[in-house]
């Protein structure tokens, strides 16, 4: 254990929680020795029905901590009580999904004999686990994050060493010890309180099969730049989130989505809804509406039970916020709500109508409880402003028309298109993930084991076939 | 050989076209040890790559024969032409789907050691020929149903016995040929013209693994209450092809596909256009351009190239639907088109509006040039009625809006739902087959050819997996 | 409520158990009723979830009662107690797998556009519950072919009707509890105790979509020839479960699955192994050990934890099983072990040597604890003995050598063929079914789910696309 | 145009054949923007079923230049006429397998209404092309590769820039030829000829969004490294195809298998047989049969129909192999056949007994002529020593024993594995490509297809849901 330690502060009130030992150089060696050893010696690897066992004991043990473990999440990371335990509910269901695709990680016969010169054989594949997986994560879903990077590959059948958010470790470690009172052995899972120096070094040893990565986009292609050769990896970063609103879309529905979608966590989810395209007929209207939906949520301590809208991570991040929306001020955006810091941690929900396309809240993720309206008078131009940026991710389109709503699907550039649903619709069993630079490889529990494994294909040759 | 004779009329002038000889017991009785033998005797059996290879130069040689292909179905069968023509390009094209298919007749492996009473297992699937198929087939699609019906089973390494339509048999024969001419193998496809008994003889046989059945639902019920144990079948028979059609729906789109779907083929296709509920709002001008549009349909000789509408299949039917027609028109229906026969092989595309519902037309598949259009209040009351019948085969729903065409979609019975598009609508790769009394099993040629195979499984136990 | 009444007795010392009410007409008749009526009415369904949440409630129940829930299955189906303990716990592992297969109830994208005829289209498909299912059980798996035949139905969204087995209805009296305590909610899983006739009139309705049968052979393909127009069934039936031994088979290994696999339950097992072929070298020292291995299991009272083999469902099936094995032996077959009734309802586990073809263990499926072992000297003539029936179902072969096992499996005519492992290895989410006389239909918990549901394709056009 | 010229020479003769004009840095540019602007512009995109009538042109092209495609890429290549035929046949049986690929590459249903959380919505996955791939090839295969290259992509709806190896242009070059006289549009496979500073250039642009690498490990994982955010890769790289050889291997059947896969080729092909671990009881004599085949093959000019083995691509090679082989005798190997030079430009098939762990032989991929025979006492040692580079492409195991196939195929790491048959085995439908240092992605023409599409989520939610 290195002498260094990680203070884990409440970020709405900025009080310490916790103090927590940082590792050493000698403690990450061991951890990949660890690791890699359990995965090169087959007698060692645990078998699918006992991990199915396991995992569902693991799910026992959540549904009898949910106050707990929600109560965990809430303070360390800001996201108001309610939701928390949305995610804690998730975060156990997440559990059942991995347990449940154990069966699915299957092959598949190949077909042999269509031509002349594969006559004589048979072939089928199987999957089987691709090694020692490094798991970086984030502190917006403190909780779920973990279960969708380290029960995916304990799942698999790979040991994980798993990294939390500096900023919200705790949710983490309560996690580890559930694992481990579930009965997985020593070394499937570690969890490593490292700082980023560490942290490179795991994921760039040669040991490490595959890196799963959630974070910002710079973090991601850096590492993704730096990793041995055969290291696959997944990377999650953020988006935009564009959504199309059409002059006939059902306005009543969709306000409370947009609101829920552009404030919920305050914004701090990689697919919260940021940039809403209206068009012109309706663009104030629905622009006033989401504004005034941001206005009645209640902002405050995340640990109250009527809390809708929490602070931001870090102090800092409402500079930036405040900041951003400042120059998009300035520029010739009209705040609609919102617009100010409430205190050091907490920023107001925050609507901005049409910001001009050189600021940015118009250029970067904001990831923050502000939410732009750009009015348009022609869908397929909103369109391909949506898709200038880089980062691709989730988007929407509001619309009851069949044909508007296919082809806005087609021609936005994401990896899923919501029709007249927010942007930060998401199942844990449902394909996820950034396209373009937001992100590399396919999340979603399912999709993430699979990836979690590779296949191995088996051709018999055989005079009697 | 017996001494009987089929011959074969020109639906529309009732001339002869040819007498064929009619095969007698002892043929019958031969084909059924051909074939049978050739399945026992896996030496017998033709290689995946040479089945693909001979249904590569059967599309060659049909590519070849385009012209005198269209010409034979068109004569003996009625359809006009062009229809005729398409036809052909598609039977070609259900030739190459069947031989893409063959590469994906596959297995897949079964999970094991999901359970301690599981593990030390691996187990894979692979399909198999079901065994001999017989096929029935019917005379509106001469050539292509043909290729459902036979290139299936031959893909699928199963040996075939087919009774063409005894209307309709030349296509058949033709085909037969060109198999042969593309080195099908004796006895893999036999035809036999052969009258009912000895084709119930053929298909009640215990030797017999499958039936492929296209034509009435009254023989198909009779046929599968009568096979032997373990004789599996595939009924297709007759629908009512309901069309809903909602206010919104874009009628300038609308009409022609009606049209189309309600008289292509003098409307004897199992999934012709009979019974449209349109609104209330819209429901006389729909029938009264559905009307019209059928008024300008040229019909005539099948063989001129310019006939849109060809006569029915034999004279009774003509009678049949003029009577039909009587009826309804007495009980209160309202012709808006047609009406009336042309000559004693042709009736005029016709239109009824709002017939009522104790009619033949609103209570049978009425495979004649007649659509009935049927006035509504209520959405959901006119899904019922379109329920109603106990046929269900394809259906439609014209709407923009993306809920309701959801929602219809989900509440009509039936195999397939158009949105926006008539009830004929078909594909040879797409699943395709009527439910409940319309029929069992399901169609569409990489479809049968699953059905025409059957998964075997392989466990493998072994001390040290 | 008729006045007629069922006695249930217990097979081992024949005391009545319980007298249970027979339904009548009425009874009957509102059955029906009430299942169609949900069916049709859409707002009646049990979304996926609840479904899912009942299941999983429904385990739980069953995890508190394992030890009753064994008593009763053994007390009434005289199956000995500790394989009526692996039966409950299978049956749980049932409901698991049935709950998870609801989300995989799912269709697909059917590509469009790959011809020209089908371009400015999208479609996919969807599944959705066939209607009413009615099933009839069997007695030698008293509660876990309940759960096959009712859960898979309610799990697929669709009521049904179930009639236990005459001689075992108390497990699915006792399993039927448990739904309503779950959450089921009335008329989607309804009992009936009811005499055949009534069966007959419930399974001919025209109301029911599906039957579920298992059992005879004789009354299935009865059954299937009545069903009304559009009614689908799955039969599962007996078969003759061949083993072909090859001189290089592990003998030791061998032996306790062969009369585990021939004598478990009293070889009342679809897919008990009843007919080894071995090779002459090896055949004497084959059939003696499994005599051995039979001589020295415990026969008697099922309630007796370790009773190995209990009594025939009826004193009149020993008396079959008496008269079939004199006759073998009268013709010729060696008697090695067992060869007489112990009791009036048990008989000993009994190994034949070389009886001859024409008599009923050799021809005919023997549904008691009797193994037949047949000398070969030729692999391939004993595989065309062992396929020569017309019963086919699951199989087996022994030996080390890879070309021969999978030439071997190639050619059985089975369903399944186990490589090194006895024939009546089964675990519930593998496919399983008789082929031929054997049965229709595939069964399995996600196989019949499956064949519960019907797709629905939806084809939307849009000029847009 | 640059003024740089590529000579192409035959590496047989070291005759120029022909020298090619180098693209500069103006034609780079344009090329990527050409690529990018079709991609961005989707009413340029090429319709699914024309793309499927082009590739059906391509296969007929080619089919009537069989004799001239095989010459060119003998001559250039130096792989002798006869696999070069075999080469260019399954080349065209690519394009094939990619124009029916284009049928298959679809989305599926994804469930909703599982969880509470999801009611009311339906979605469903498409897949679209992923954008502008670059593709840089390899020699040893200068048609096949381009095929699985740029055919891929063009099929999966992608525009494609491929640099062909500097040493086998042409037959890159005549390729692009028959695609443009099929009608592949301008601008969708663009073929380079540039020096590696350019294709750098190209790979690692942002507006690249695939790269397909096939060479050498080295410069693979460098460019990987390089690559933009965003950009996806396949590298192919060498392996070391080990085979074990279990002491009751059918040795008749194997030698050829072995002497093909050793020296096909000269041995220049990522999964050659390089590395022969045979149990000592058979070690010897398994190792002087290789040899024995060896010294019959005829070694010579390519162009030569009766020539089983050509030259090494380049002078220098030969001095590589040769420097390797001489360092393995000096340390302990024993030479068995070959093991020195024939000429300037062809070595000789070799096969060295028990080369020590130390030398280039064993721990490179030796992309020559030569097959090690390593001896050993136990086969789980023997698979450790397979196991222990870091190249893991395809493997082999010769064995009669089903446990003893199965596990060494659970054991060996490598992404397929033949039973009684040589690492070489390849057909283009079939999962191929490296692990770990081996190659990332995955190829096979329809794996590859489906890497370079995307899959995109659509989730509508409804209330009538």
């Amino acid at each position: 254990m290195s002498n260094q330690k990680l203070e884990v502060f409440n970020p709405y009130n900025l009080k310490l929680i916790k103090e927590i030992s940082v590792v050493g150089k000698e403690e990450v060696k061991k951890a990949l020795e660890t690791a890699h050893t359990l995965f090169l010696d087959r007698s060692k690897w645990i078998p699918a029905h006992e991990r199915i066992e396991i995992l569902e004991k693991v799910q026992e043990i959540m549904k009898s901590k949910v106050e707990e473990l929600t109560k965990t999440a809430a303070e360390e990371g800001g996201k108001p009580y309610q939701d928390s335990k949305v995610e804690v509910l998730r975060a156990i269901n997440g559990v059942k999904i991995a347990s449940e695709e154990i069966a699915r990680l299957n092959g598949e016969q190949i077909p042999m004999g269509i031509t002349a010169s594969s006559v004589g054989r048979i072939a089928f594949t199987t999957r089987e686990p691709i090694g020692v997986v490094a798991s970086i994560s984030a502190f917006n879903h403190p909780l779920n994050l973990i279960i969708h990077q380290t029960v995916t590959a304990f799942a698999a059948g790979c040991p994980v060493i798993v990294k939390p958010a500096s900023t919200t470790p705790l949710s983490c470690l309560s996690f580890v010890e559930i694992l481990k009172e579930a009965g997985v052995p020593e070394g499937w899972v570690q969890c490593l309180i490292m700082d980023n120096e560490a942290a490179e070094t795991v994921v760039t040893d040669k040991r490490i099969n595959y890196l799963s990565f959630i974070g910002s986009a710079k973090i991601g292609w850096y590492l993704k730049s730096k990793l041995a050769p055969g290291t696959r990896c997944a990377l999650e970063h953020g988006g935009a989130a564009p959504v199309i609103v059409e002059p006939d879309a059902n306005i009543e529905d969709m306000i409370p989505a947009l609101a829920k979608g552009g404030f919920y966590h305050a914004g701090q989810v990689c697919v919260s809804v940021q940039k809403v395209y209206a068009h012109e007929s309706i663009a104030r209207k629905v622009a006033e509406q989401i504004a005034s939906a941001g206005e009645k949520m209640k902002v405050g301590d995340p640990l109250d039970e009527d809390t809708e809208v929490g602070p931001l991570i870090l102090p800092k991040e409402v500079d930036r916020v405040e900041e951003w929306v400042e120059e998009a001020k300035s520029k010739g955006g009209e705040i609609l709500s919102g617009g100010k810091r409430i205190s050091d941690t907490c920023y107001a929900p925050t609507v901005i109508f049409n910001p001009p396309q050189n600021v940015k809240v118009s250029q970067e993720e904001i990831f923050g409880p502000v939410v732009c309206v750009y009015s348009y008078s022609d869908r397929l131009e909103a369109i391909e402003s949506a898709n200038s940026l880089d980062y691709h991710f989730q988007a929407a389109v509001f619309t009851q028309d069949i044909d508007i709503a296919l082809d806005t699907v087609q021609r936005l550039n994401a990896t899923a298109v919501m029709v007249n649903d927010h942007t930060a619709f998401r199942v844990d069993w449902m394909p996820f993930g950034g396209r373009d630079s937001s992100g590399e490889g396919l999340g979603g529990i399912p999709y993430s084991m699979h990836e979690m494994t590779r296949e191995k294909l088996m051709v018999i040759k055989s005079k009697l076939l």
